[in-house]
């Protein structure tokens, strides 16, 4: 008997309607489909594909050990994370023995900040596996903010808002268009950072883009209070060049 | 009598498959649909929204004044493109002046170095404008490679591959994850660049990445040939951090 394959699909920012074909496709036809979710919730990628998922499928829901209640740098997260990511590729491991294919979901694009790349690094070597590119959340928030992100020769930096003040501050300057990920309660230091680098005004944040509630304003109008996660930052490049 | 909204319209990376379902939607019920084509071809963006256009709708392709013939560099170049950008966009505004809708096809990601976002420029402060946002092509490559791009904190750089060779070995060293675009002739400087960064062992070369004849080799192994149009330069991040 063979294998089955494991399918990493991305689905996209957050609207339904931004599922590419192949991953209606794959929804509606692959006999496992994963997914993670935080603790208490449905799971933000199962959402997205809910209208298209294959009725008959098992769904396998993985639930992350940990949301906030312990910093990341606590060993304690690191042992529960990484003992997560093994329990649920041998669940999937299982699956794909069998000879079952497996679809994984991924908000965004998989291999661009996605969890399923931690099952993905696991799996792949022992079988087979494709990867459905998805609409990364950056795209889908300036697409909503109809900001225009890079032309021509630009560079485009992609900055986690975790890095310390100052190593942001350099990298941003040095960039002509940047995007800031993992705001959170890192609002005020991105803030400082940009002023450093003489972009405070031209910074724009942008919330949710492309699901229900999102929102959209300028970072210089935005009070000091902790981001929500699907939030982020967006320095467009050089405006207009032609 | 109102007057029509302006759709710039992500058509992805190559694949007819990895189009949107909001894509689809507009190709199928929007009356004007316009796209940029290359002297003497069908036009990429077309191609991959063939399949799926209302064949009732009015089809504008705009032929780009130059492709190879003139130096970007050359002040006719740049007088020429001009000029084009602006006769197109006159001709979407007769449509949204007439009250029509108009999509404008737009290969990857409209407002990731898209020709769209030339015409979005001129024509969004006088007719309500949309974005729909498409998977990118550097999304299409690493999907289509299979590497993992970007985990956890990772920063991710995209360079053009026009930069000087010590510029974009400088960006290449402080980057962890990097994407190369417009190889075309520039490969020798990027392959040095990479080894000047202690990177040449890393980088993947894509070319075509979920079109057919897609090709993927490391840059290692890839002779110093000019590269095609559809091509970049991959260096994935930190492997496995989990």
């Amino acid at each position: 008997m063979s294998v089955g394959t494991l399918h990493c699909v991305g689905m996209g920012p957050g609207d339904p309607e931004l599922l590419t074909l192949k991953a209606v496709r794959l929804l509606a036809t692959t006999p496992v489909i994963a997914f993670f979710a935080k603790r208490g919730r449905a799971g933000h990628a199962h959402g997205i594909a809910q209208a298209h998922m294959n009725p008959d499928a098992e769904q396998l829901r993985f639930e992350y050990p940990y949301t906030t209640e312990l910093h990341v740098e606590d060993p304690r997260y690191e042992a529960s994370i990484l003992a997560f990511y093994e329990a649920s590729a041998a669940t999937l491991a299982t699956r794909l023995t069998a000879g079952c294919d497996v679809a994984l979901l991924c908000e965004g694009d998989p291999f661009f900040y996605g969890s399923a790349m931690y099952l993905f690094d696991r799996l792949a070597g022992a079988f087979p596996s494709e990867v459905t590119p998805g609409i990364t959340g950056m795209s889908g928030c300036w697409a909503q903010a109809r900001m225009p992100m890079a032309h021509g020769d630009d560079i485009l930096t992609v900055l986690p808002g975790t890095l310390d003040q100052a190593s942001l501050a350099a990298r941003l300057a040095a960039s002509d268009a940047s995007v800031i990920m993992k705001v959170g309660s890192n609002l005020p230091k991105i803030r400082a950072a940009l002023a450093l680098a003489g972009l405070a005004e031209r910074a724009m944040y942008v919330e949710r883009g492309t699901m229900a509630g999102s929102r959209m304003v300028r970072l210089a109008e935005l009070p000091d209070e902790p981001a929500p996660y699907f939030s982020l930052v967006l320095v467009a490049g050089r405006q207009r060049p032609r």
